[in-house]
């Protein structure tokens, strides 16, 4: 992130130099103005960015001829001939998303809102390797792409969720535990290459958490933390309503915090007492399946006589059908959440934790537990105002917050001041140093 | 933090539709420009910005007639008669700083880069209440600023470091353990009433953040954690160069998150098993009482005979000299303290963890067993390039951090703007919202 953003100053201060003046600058107050405020009239512009109202009509016009700015209609709201509204013009361009899971992958177009406006899904196995799978994502690029009628346009930028941890400033899956094969693979080199258009590559996590914040049920809230209860366990930070990051882009990977001593709960990870291996959907099956077979749960000896084998899900069913047994496996993930995410809330004091995936569905034993722990282990002034909340849009959060995830790089003020005097990104020289 | 963002911006934007122009903006980027990279040439500050020649030229001229900017003598580098350099003249105001400990004021004047020109120190209970302690602060305000040679001049603000929570957007106290009568009591309205100059008030962990930062072991690194061990434990929070205050100004409250959970172990917070009450100071020298008093450990047995009592200090000393119960309650406190930051490391991934505070000189026992946790328990890709170290400057961290916070507050780019064009901050006309 960090060097990303060192190397767009460098290219914005390239054409700075070149137009010896703060037009781009202006222009991107404006656009960016617009795009997160809505439809407005030129004198409400010109009143809250602060320039004067000749400054804003040249300035819009300029933006109108680039086509990121269009005509909306009148404000009726006033008294006498209302004036003519302006906004920011969504369908200027497109970008091109895609979330990758463990067995799936779902491949959209959205609009520069970050608005969905095609999407396909597909079942593949993402252990097939990066380039039988990416082969395949570039594919259905081209599909959803006829599908949505924008087969001529070129894309303004690409966004891609992947199901393991990725280094972001390189675009590159590191160590990731259920992705062979793709270990360091230039995910986005390859696909900038390729497509000639700027590449963004992020963990599935954090983009969900981003989707939350887009339109689920983190909208509009700057400071708050996603959690991913699925068959690991992970976090994404957002604060001043940025993703965390940090250094290597390795924030929020909770799921290897020790939450228990016993020696006897070891972590594929090879440490011991890891919250995925104790309160993960993986450990449920497991502590599911051994409640099974010693026979301390009939409902679960019964399921898995039926089904074979026992995973997260069944224990959710089995407890919302009063199996004791099941009750206190969720209540003890619960707990162990819970006591990952005091912590946290002692560390960043957020104002809204959002729990997420599979495991999430499991119902109100679980969300119950998590916050008694939570409200009963972090201090008083940090959880005055804290809300705990179930996701709202559970698996679009994923595609929904890849599609943020590009709009907020494309639009990130540096980035922006290095196009907007071409009208869009596209075609620039070097879209890999973007 | 925010309410303070959202307050200063509509203040920015008032000058902005005065001036009618991006000018302020200009000047600012100009200035802090100069303030961080230090003296430079007209042309490198031309190319380095990005804006052309004769706009670098009429904007450093409306700086030097403000006097924020001055001639610097020639650089010699280039070949032929060398260009003028110009800096940024930090002599042109100066600063008032409070550092609040439990039993002392350090008061400070600094220039404008937030180096300490006066300082005196004296010793003072902040349990006599913020009456009492605040009126010898105005009055060490006093003496210190003749001292430093500007009494005649108005001071472009004040900060103030508190040993306790504080609310940053309000500048009050908030249930702070040591310091009975603060509570809620309104320290940055009661300043900038009586001294007509905007004030900031923090707590002392984040405040020595930002001097580990400014001068400290943290110099120049933007993703840190400090953590100060004294008779409690806090840490403050360094993400992108700003400290994390969080919602409501608690982030970095580590002292009562749950490390052990043993139900005999019950914290002053009433919770049972938090860091501070297995690994503070306090903690240290209770444990040691009891080791001398079971007689486990001789020489406990006589430095409490001959002190009358023991503390985290006498811990470190016996350790020191080689008492091997001293090392392994040392160990065990480093212990738990490297199991907290193990969960922080995993969910920020920061680039450095920086030791300070009473307890963190107690030598390398201490520290090796932090380091032994964080590397052992945190990711790999989380610990590949992370340092931890002691604190270099130790008590200085607090004053200089106080005055790294003004300086922040000052010249953040949207409060710049909003003051720029008179010269300086000083003479505007509501401090109380700045």
């Amino acid at each position: 992130m960090r060097r990303d953003i060192q190397i767009s100053r460098e290219s914005t201060n390239a054409v700075r130099s070149r137009s010896g003046n703060g037009v781009a600058r202006d222009l991107e107050t404006l656009l960016n103005f617009l795009r997160i405020r809505g439809a407005s009239t030129r004198p409400l512009v010109a009143r809250e960015t602060g320039f004067s109202r000749a400054v804003v009509a040249q300035r819009l016009g300029d933006l109108q001829s680039t086509g990121l700015v269009v005509d909306s209609g009148r404000d009726a709201s006033s008294g006498g001939r209302p004036p003519q509204k302006i906004q920011f013009n969504a369908d200027r361009g497109h970008v091109l998303v895609a979330d990758l899971g463990a067995t799936s992958i779902d491949v959209a177009v959205a609009d520069l809102d970050g608005r969905i406006v095609a999407h396909v899904s597909e079942d593949a196995d993402i252990s097939a390797g990066p380039e039988i799978i990416l082969s395949h994502v570039e594919q259905l690029f081209d599909n959803v792409r006829a599908v949505s009628g924008q087969a001529g346009g070129v894309p303004w930028g690409i966004g891609v969720g992947l199901p393991g941890p990725v280094e972001f400033n390189t675009g590159r899956p590191v160590a990731p535990p259920i992705m062979p094969g793709w270990d360091a693979y230039p995910v986005r080199e390859r696909l900038t290459n390729r497509l000639c258009v700027p590449v963004w590559v992020d963990n599935d996590v954090n983009v969900m958490a981003l989707g939350e914040r887009a339109e689920g049920s983190a909208r509009g809230v700057d400071d708050f933390i996603f959690v991913k209860i699925g068959t690991g366990i992970g976090a994404g930070i957002v604060s001043h309503g940025t993703i965390q990051r940090g250094v290597q882009g390795s924030a929020g990977d909770v799921g290897h915090i020790q939450v228990v001593s016993d020696p006897d709960i070891i972590c594929r990870c090879g440490n011991v007492g890891c919250l995925e291996a104790v309160a993960g959907g993986a450990a449920l099956g497991r502590s599911a399946l051994r409640a099974a077979e010693q026979r301390a749960s009939v409902t679960l000896a019964e399921m898995r006589a039926q089904r074979g084998t026992l995973s997260a899900r069944d224990v959710a069913e089995a407890a919302r059908h009063g199996d004791p047994v099941s009750v206190q496996l969720l209540q003890q993930a619960g707990r162990h959440i819970g006591q990952m995410l005091a912590t946290a809330v002692n560390l960043m004091n957020p104002s809204l934790i959002v729990i997420g995936g599979g495991v999430a569905g499991a119902g109100d034993v679980l969300m119950a537990s998590i916050r008694e722990v939570v409200y009963g282990r972090s201090l008083p002034l940090a959880t005055r105002h804290l809300q705990i909340r179930h996701s709202t849009i559970g698996d679009r959060a994923g595609i929904a917050g890849v599609a943020a995830m590009v709009i907020d790089e494309l639009f990130a003020p540096e980035r922006v001041s290095s196009w907007i005097e071409n009208g869009s990104p596209v075609g620039r020289p070097e879209p890999a140093f973007y």
